[in-house]
């Protein structure tokens, strides 16, 4: 193999391609980035977790063909670290020389033989969704899934579209975060995703500033997204996901209006008095008019109160104060709606007006004597 | 102690007093800040980990004198997140109140008692040098010093100042960094302070971008720096410093001119295959007029090379590649001297004119099996 080519397209394509590049696995392979030249003046750059696989071909000036794996992190540092000059790229006998200018590097490389392949996308059935809708959604909903791999499925996020449009879950047993974007489409799609991949390819999502949409296609066993010249195909999860709709309360006993930033900063104080090992264990006393919120370690005690709008009953309930900061902190509206109902049942948190979200976060029950 | 004062002055100065607060004591007193409260209305916040310590007085409004010790990092915490509105502190039977429009924290001080006393300071006979001036010395010059508690005196910097101005030297066995600065100075001092308390004081004399002077005052045991009405006492470290100026080489067989941030460029790239574990080993071939730098690894090598201004006889010799790039990194000059004798003896490097700086690095002796 013999290539010659711009060195910023290439860094910039390995930075995309580097995302599928395993850092826990076992297999060697799986380290490495593909690199293929073809006689039609492609150079395709690969990278695969199995769960995750990126695909990017670039232009580039190809002397001979081949196909040779190299180590990622040192390829990418390496080429990261060439001035913006052509850069020549030859293999031989296993061995990968890199010249720019006055610099050359010699690496060990893999043969490509046991690279995992992609396999064959059908692009016919593809749907476009605009890039930064898809990327809200991923945001305002991965982060609320399990991050513990033995959990099973709610390590994953549900991704459903039907004639209204596309709705996102995701939920780890202690909060559920569900959003919807009405959209076109007469697709029926119920798939899920693992979070830790939604939040690799939203990465992609932002470096890929110049595009608007994004291609997304579902098989049976893979979800694939086309970007830029990327294909990013992502492994569907199997298995039922938890029937999130029966979990969502029907009514409330008390609805209160909320300022989010003001919120932030009051958690974010009485946090610092609510220590991880106690769950970050806060109180709400909903009184009247207005939130006092509490805590209290060894180290002494805080409390804070917002003014809210309120319709219902007075309430006491105990939080823990991460959960609900993530929230206030993930959507974007000035107000928001809290609702309740006793002080052992979820709260839920969605927008003034429409559907565009709805968080359910557990209360933690509070003795009188912690407070 | 009751006062009540402004929430941008006080947190801005607990940052700066901050500095002091030991992380890795067991002395509970000193992870505190003293908060003391005068009927001439002022509040005097201080901290102290014994080598360092640091004090600063702002006008409050006291309505009742007092003093007591608060946990630094929590008390810091929560006046950082207090709204920029006029803040309560109210000390009682131990307890701390503070107050901020609806915020209230109450949090567990300790008595004032044996919080260590900076004593007094005689302001007569102080220095005065340009702020930057000292800033940048500190810089070019602590990075040398050895981080091995363990290696007694060279931890420190040497500060030294007679008629012709002010130098600072460190070293760690391996290099050496001498700075020298034109003063006009009356005085003859020749101390030692600890580089991890220079790099502190550096931290404040950033953020204290109002002024441009700082007062040095030297006494038997401590120095003293005053900025912005903050006092910082360093303990002077005792012992005799290396003999620098014996180490100094007074003539070379080769000398070089060359582009730093080429340098630096060429030296980032061989260090990707000059791996930790061998001591970031890398070979410099100087022949004719360029320097071919090489480094090898399992992973593959790699060739660089630079053309430089050369005068005196070809060599070969090898650098811990980090000890080249942190000189080179530290200062500004666009192009610098290296002077080399043999392969076994250290490398200078200095500016092109005069004598701001001169940095010492020994070589690493190379096999022809590693090349």
């Amino acid at each position: 193999m013999k290539i010659s080519c711009n060195q910023q397209i290439l860094s910039k394509s390995l930075n995309t391609v580097s995302k599928a590049v395993s850092s826990r696995t076992t297999i060697p392979i799986l380290k490495g980035i593909l690199l293929e030249a073809s006689s039609d003046g492609t150079l395709k750059l690969a990278a695969s977790d199995l769960d995750l696989s990126i695909e990017k071909s670039i232009p580039v000036t190809v002397w001979e063909e081949g196909s040779i794996v190299v180590a990622a992190k040192l390829f990418i540092d390496i080429i990261r670290k060439l001035p913006n000059e052509e850069i020549e790229i030859t293999e031989e006998e296993g061995r990968v020389t890199i010249k720019c200018l006055a610099s050359e590097f010699t690496i060990v490389g893999q043969t490509a033989d046991e690279f995992p392949s992609i396999g064959t996308i059908k692009e016919e059935n593809s749907i476009r969704i605009e890039k930064e809708l898809l990327k809200d959604m991923i945001k305002k909903t991965s982060f609320s899934a399990s991050i513990e791999e033995a959990k099973g499925i709610i390590i994953g996020v549900l991704l459903e579209m039907d004639e209204e449009g596309m709705t996102m879950v995701a939920l780890d047993g202690f909060r559920m975060a569900v959003t919807r974007e009405k959209m076109e489409s007469n697709d029926n799609i119920k798939i899920i995703i693992a979070a830790r991949i939604l939040n690799e390819i939203n990465k992609i999502f932002s470096e890929e500033e110049a595009s608007k949409e994004v291609d997304m296609i579902i098989d049976e066993k893979k979800a694939v997204f086309l970007i830029e010249g990327a294909r990013i195909v992502l492994r569907i999860m199997e298995g039922e996901f938890v029937k999130y709709k029966d979990i969502l309360p029907k009514e409330h006993q008390c609805k209160l209006k909320v300022n989010r930033s003001e919120m932030i900063d009051c958690l974010e104080r009485a946090s610092l008095l609510a220590k991880e090992g106690r769950n970050n264990l806060i109180k709400f006393s909903i009184i009247r008019d207005k939130i006092i919120i509490t805590s209290r370690s060894e180290e002494g005690n805080v409390k804070e109160e917002i003014f809210v709008e309120k319709e219902g009953a007075d309430l006491e309930i105990g939080f823990n104060a991460k959960y609900i900061l993530d929230v206030m902190k993930f959507v974007s509206d000035e107000e928001v709606v809290m609702e309740f109902n006793t002080s052992v049942s979820p709260c839920l948190v969605k927008p003034i007006e429409g559907d565009g979200f709805e968080y359910l976060i557990l209360p933690v029950r509070i003795s009188t004597k912690t407070f």
